[in-house]
């Protein structure tokens, strides 16, 4: 399915060309965990967007410079000083995360129950119970489609409207906390990248 | 690379099916967190190994009945009054945890420091920080190979025989210790399956 491919979380390193907008911006946030430099928030509409980058992703290398072990002001300095007009990205695909897909039964439902984005509880004999979807974690995507910061009734109307496959992508709640310290609610909710990803 | 095959963590579910020995034992020990039924140990020698299960292995269902929701004392009971004969999992490779593959240098050393298993350290400009090892992570195995409970000693042991190329199985910290707690360090280090799996 279409979803599951959008949502799916390669292994490997891949690479990526950004540019900044006219007022100089990339359009992302980062945040370092753990000696290494995590994507924290991509803005919709701006290079970091359109060059693919997503919540999660892990970034290794900008320009060829290895940034293991840079904090994150370190990294948001250096970003501001390169060239706006083409900076090389080496990126691991969102390393925290993983899909699980569900299918829904004949009432629609796949079987759990989520809260401000956490899944808080798993029905018994559901979709969700059979393949291993578990509480303490957050939704991330929906057939990789980004959705950090919307409310819940906007997430149930993207799973009711997607076909009966449905791809979740997850990530541990502690580790979710961790990236997200630090920033705004309210930019998340208002300018956080909820397109739709390319194939 | 075979150790890369060894290492992979698959998607999807896998079925398999393992007996009990003439004492009545599969060499199991399971631990629930978040709903979710985990492999919290392996003993050597035992069905649960040759079956091939594995550290970190999420059980889905045991002989057809979901275990979502299950907690570690009503699986453990469930498993001790199977059919010795024939007792059939589902199960999803590993969730909690992902392979880093990594190229030793001319001077055979990959980047980074680790103690009792955990990554503490990542080497500048070395194989690790290129592809993003994080440290808060322990090695759960170095090309497929089960090393948890192994002296620091003996991991280096098995990554200095091991070629070139050297795929490592990480898992967070805090995740790790949630499924390890509960369970005697002697047990795991004298009788911990340390096999190298099958491809």
């Amino acid at each position: 399915s279409v979803g599951l491919r959008r949502a799916e979380v390669k292994s490997g390193v891949r690479e990526l060309i950004c540019c900044k907008d006219e007022q100089g911006r990339i359009g992302l946030r980062v945040r370092s965990i753990s000696k290494g430099v995590f994507v924290q928030f991509v803005h919709k509409n701006t290079p970091a967007a359109l060059a693919g980058l997503r919540f999660g992703d892990q970034i290794l290398q900008i320009n060829g410079e290895n940034v293991a072990g840079w904090d994150t002001d370190k990294t948001m300095k250096y970003l501001k000083k390169c060239d706006p007009q083409r900076i090389v990205f080496a990126v691991r695909d969102r390393p925290f995360e993983r899909t699980i897909t569900l299918q829904k039964d004949s009432s629609g439902h796949v079987g759990f129950v989520y809260k401000n984005g956490e899944v808080t509880k798993i029905a018994k004999e559901s979709s969700a119970a059979r393949n291993g979807l578990l509480i303490d974690h957050m939704l991330v995507e929906v057939n990789g489609q980004n959705v950090i910061g919307l409310k819940d009734s906007e997430i149930s109307e993207i799973v009711s409207v997607c076909g009966r496959t449905v791809t979740l992508t997850i990530i541990p709640n502690f580790i979710y906390k961790h990236i997200m310290k630090s920033i705004g609610g309210s930019l998340v909710k208002k300018d956080m990248d909820h397109s739709i990803p390319d194939v």
